[in-house]
């Protein structure tokens, strides 16, 4: 009985201390090993209790690739340890190499999702940071929705959308942007990834960006939404999944399911001066796909880290891409449009494809606005992007 | 200029891939290894590619307890294995142990948080874990939003909203069940680790339950949301937290802040008999102290895995409470209650408190309905909970 009652001491005192240790990110492990440890002057210590390992290294979003690891040091007491100065404030994600296999850091409960690789992950604070943390003034709000798609034949699809603050405060009707994901992403990597509604409440409430409505759909058009909602279905759909970026569904479900849905659900500003559409790889492609296909909905276009190819990836025919992308190009100058905006980084895998597109634009004398980066393929671009593209439109 | 091109390529093919990847839970690994993998029998085998590690085991929620281990089978191939039958349909964590360090698995991208650990997860679908899966029929919204609370001296706190199907296509108003998470979860719980927005969908589509809204605010009256949201932030308020259950600062923000809120917010029935507030472990101790403090406010009451105490754990003074204690339940009893509910495993830590505080109620003849259950202190017995409960009221 007195064991039995010290036993129930002790798990209360557990859960007191469970309680405490959310508290805050630097308290969440009391009395455990804490991980990472940022210090005032920004470095950054990485640790981690592993003494029967024999190899413990570490790799992140500060290398160049993720296919680089850094050595770790054992201490004494079994842990290993690195110290890293000089990273860049930003949405830092890693991960951990222990006997060669690859771990979360266990004393860092916050983990993200990257189409199919998990990191572990931390806000290294400061001034390139900023956006991306709690802004100060109200939040706005995220919706997680379901929304029917005839074109895609679909009963319901999720989304997510972001309301600005002050939404419910106003009667005001809003613009709206919509924004892609890539490849891989679904529905949930704008918000997750891309931190969006944290970049778009620190824009909004600093007077940067116009408030507005975001939509985050799921852009794979055999999805119903991201897999983990439905496990251990079967696509939903069938689609020519090989070729993704040559289906042109979603593109069509995006004019004739979401934007209807969206306008009748809130509180929209319509008409072309009021919509914007951008993505991000995948998403990049698709926003190009709009400006061709639905020139009359949008004035503004972004494309992020996708241009145009010459020869024929995703089951693209390049003649009979070529032919059709000049008439329609043609025909959105005519309807108008304020902005078409392309933004790239000098070491991304498709940098190529946007020099080629910026060429083949310049030929046609097709005005556009371009923001060449450093940088790859990676989401530290498509935030700073995103932040940049939302301050140009609705103006 | 070649190699550049075959560079491109295959970056291209890896996106395709990753978008194909992700189209179901089985593919989510074409070329890699897969796990955990789920046959038809109901056995579940799990993975990892391993090839320079001494000892690799796992431990899972189908133990019972997570201290406890069992040994994986290194194969020829570098990769260790075990095979598990038998195991029950459900929302089943696990992690492994490599060379003793706590790892995810890092072939299964689907990673959750609890207080301060993470887990590798699946569904193991099975006649127990229908009401997990998306359901039939229309899905609800859940909604992610910022409130004024000023009981707690905050600008803003953030909640999450379940509306049912239908609250979008009809006028109709709902009913809310207030629905609390325990000690060092967060207005993340419930959704996250408790799948309640899957389960009540399922719920109400089957007509089970009635439609119903459900609020996950947020327990914690020094935090203004889970830590991870305003990361490296100090706890927003000072408050006694060594003794978080002592503590009714939540409990009045819950009456005084969060549901006139939600009844401003969303079409909703107002009084007692549309007001149903339950929770678990601190959030039972939360709910009943909503029972002594605002008993005119709700007709529907349930308390999971905890009960009353006669020593003075969490700095409750016993004499003082229990002399309170008789006098808020007559006032209850004279108010009028529907259904005073409570739930407990036989082996959660805290039975011996449920035992105590059912012995109490007797004495006073206080009328309440219990509901005995095998198991411990553990999510799989709260979304039982919560799915026993949701039935019961409301109608």
């Amino acid at each position: 009985m007195k064991t039995k009652k010290l036993f129930t001491e002790l798990c209360l005192i557990a859960l007191i201390t469970g309680f405490m240790a959310t508290t805050a990110f630097s308290q969440f492990q009391q009395d455990r090993l804490t991980s990472p440890v940022i210090e005032d002057d920004g470095s950054v210590t990485f640790r981690l209790m592993a003494p029967n390992a024999d190899s413990v290294s570490i790799t992140g979003t500060w290398m160049e690739s993720l296919r680089y690891t850094e050595e770790m040091t054992k201490k004494n007491d079994g842990i290993w340890e690195i110290t890293l100065r000089d990273l860049k404030p930003d949405y830092i994600w890693y991960s951990y190499w222990v006997n060669g296999v690859r771990t979360m850091d266990p004393h860092n409960p916050w983990v993200i999702r990257d189409v199919v690789n998990t990191f572990s992950t931390f806000i290294l604070p400061g001034e390139e940071s900023r956006n991306l943390m709690l802004s100060d003034g109200n939040q706005g709000s995220l919706h997680e929705i379901w929304y029917p798609s005839p074109t895609l034949e679909m009963d319901q699809r999720r989304m997510k959308v972001y309301l600005p603050p002050g939404y419910f405060e106003t009667d005001e009707s809003y613009p709206v942007l919509y924004l892609l994901h890539g490849g891989g992403g679904d529905e949930e990597a704008w918000t997750e990834l891309g931190l969006a509604n944290r970049i778009m409440d620190n824009l909004i409430n600093s007077g940067k960006a116009e408030p507005m409505i975001v939509v985050m759909a799921n852009g794979n058009p055999n999805q119903t939404s991201t897999w983990h909602v439905n496990p251990g279905h079967e696509p939903a759909r069938e689609t020519d999944a090989a070729n993704p970026m040559s289906n042109i569904e979603f593109e069509h479900s995006l004019a004739q399911d979401v934007i209807p849905f969206i306008e009748s659900r809130y509180r929209v500003k319509t008409g072309k001066a009021n919509r914007a559409v951008t993505g991000l790889s995948m998403g990049g492609w698709q926003t190009q796909n709009m400006a061709l296909l639905y020139p009359e909905m949008f004035d503004y276009f972004g494309v992020m880290s996708m241009g145009m190819f010459e020869d024929g990836p995703f089951g693209i025919d390049p003649e009979e891409y070529f032919a059709n992308a000049e008439e329609s190009l043609r025909n959105l100058e005519e309807i108008g449009y304020q902005l078409y905006w392309i933004a790239c980084g000098t070491e991304d895998f498709l940098f190529e494809s946007v020099e080629f597109m910026t060429e083949y634009l310049d030929g046609l004398g097709f005005d556009y606005k371009y923001l060449e980066t450093g940088g790859g393929h990676t989401w530290d671009l498509w935030r700073l992007y995103l932040s940049e593209f939302a301050q140009k439109i609705f103006k």
